[in-house]
């Protein structure tokens, strides 16, 4: 089973867009390492910003739907422990998801609007009990609990994003299953006190 | 008092190189936003990549050095708090270094060996008992460490990083004042049950 082409475009250009950011990649060199001709390119994909709408469509909308199954299962401790575990495993299935997030907020602009706008705050706009407000509550508990949820988001990003620097510095590859294993232990340790904040209650 | 033009330079390129990465950003963009002809910023700067270096240089040299300062510290619960407290804050009062950090992380390349050969590397291997076999060890305890440095490196990182994002779905910015002390609270919390790895015991 070979890959169609326009499965093969979209692989690169997530690739590059992970590691440059949108503005840094080039569709003349997603063309060349697909080995096809611009105008080809142009044929699947209308636009730089459609293949990257297609990119983040591809990775994202598998991703929130997760969350949101994961939010709308009761609330218990070995369902926290399973819904970090999921969330981390998808992240390590999918390292590019984490990057182009990153890099998204990096950049800021559209980039940032479209992840936002299209995935981000809808999820979060479904769980009203998590954020009372909707994250405006100035209450200490409302600040106590998205503390924890930008922690988390943190932690499960930064676990992939700054994956390559804590190699080097460590010696292993922490999306390699030993430490994953570590990582999501020291995870639900947090929780202990408190939901990790991704839950339906 | 005006700044001199090398610091205007650094000052445009930090920001540029904070947005886009290294390869993302140019040097004719930087000439212009400063107001300067290209051999004018030659005469300053030999290179593209000293000029990257040298801003480095300028953000990395005295957060190292605030890093070897609270590493010598006697151990104690308040100079945890007080480690937090002051590593948090650099990282608010400069958050082009986080940036810069995560843009080499993602880019690997130079990039990356540049700011752990001259910085991270000798920095990590000057805390021999806190990762003991400089972190190549495979004891338990060991990887619980690992696991929570990486943890605490994500979150003081990304709390900057990803602060964008946060900002738009939680609606404050999380380097302000109050976020900031919220997220200081969440850090100091998770330390209750062990110290957070930076140190000099």
């Amino acid at each position: 089973m070979s890959k169609s082409t326009a499965e093969r475009i979209l692989d690169t250009a997530e690739q590059l867009f992970a590691e440059r950011g949108f503005e840094g990649a080039s569709l003349g060199e997603v063309a060349n390492r697909v080995g096809i001709r611009g105008p080809s390119l142009y044929s699947h994909f209308e636009s730089k910003w459609r293949l990257y709408e297609a990119v983040l469509e591809r990775l994202l909308d598998p991703f929130f739907a997760m969350l949101d199954e994961l939010a709308a299962m009761p609330p218990s401790p070995e369902r926290s422990r399973a819904s970090l575990e999921r969330m981390v495993a998808h992240h390590v299935a999918h390292p590019n998801l984490a990057r182009l997030v990153q890099q998204a907020a990096l950049a800021g602009g559209p980039q940032l609007d479209l992840l936002v706008e299209r995935w981000y705050r809808p999820f979060f706009q479904s769980l009203p009990a998590i954020i009372p407000g909707g994250g405006s509550s100035d209450s200490p508990e409302s600040k106590r609990i998205t503390a924890m949820i930008m922690g988390f988001n943190d932690m499960i990003l930064g676990h992939v994003t700054l994956a390559p620097l804590h190699a080097r510095l460590f010696g292993f590859d922490p999306l390699e299953k030993e430490a994953v294993a570590a990582h999501i232990d020291f995870l639900a340790a947090l929780t202990v006190g408190g939901d990790p904040g991704f839950g339906g209650e």
